[in-house]
């Protein structure tokens, strides 16, 4: 099975995950998965609009999920939102 | 042409959003289409997620768009990424 390019979006400037997607496209990958959780998720929505606006005219959304992860934390457990966007050239 | 049931998401607590959600289903809406922009993208996921998970185990999401707007603000024309997340019973 070869392991698909993924891109964790965090809590740097956007402009550093469009550069990460770049970059992977063109180190050939022909799918990336961008994947975010809690805030984070509205800069992945921002992260592939402007690789796809400004820099990639050809790639586009192949698919996109949303669910819900557990995490812990110092005071139990609790959930954050996910997001996963899987664009293709 | 019939309008479809639509939840914009703003700046209020994400439980504001479900209760529009879940009171929109059981109105008899079939399908809601739930959207946000800039960073209630998160949040607009959020609703959804808790919806799904903590009041209605019967809706599923059906589609999710993602796209660019033009916004225009005192200092010209600026861009913002925009989500729709349509769910279905």
């Amino acid at each position: 099975m070869i392991e698909d390019n993924v891109v964790f979006i965090g809590n740097k400037p956007v402009m550093n995950y469009v550069l990460a997607i770049v970059t992977q496209f063109n180190n050939g990958a022909e799918e990336i998965s961008v994947k975010a959780r809690g805030k984070a998720i509205s800069r992945a929505v921002d992260a592939v609009e402007v690789s796809r606006n400004r820099f990639l005219h050809d790639i586009k959304v192949k698919e996109i999920k949303i669910g819900t992860e557990k995490i812990e934390t110092d005071r139990g457990d609790s959930n954050v939102s996910i997001i996963e966007i899987v664009i293709e050239k």
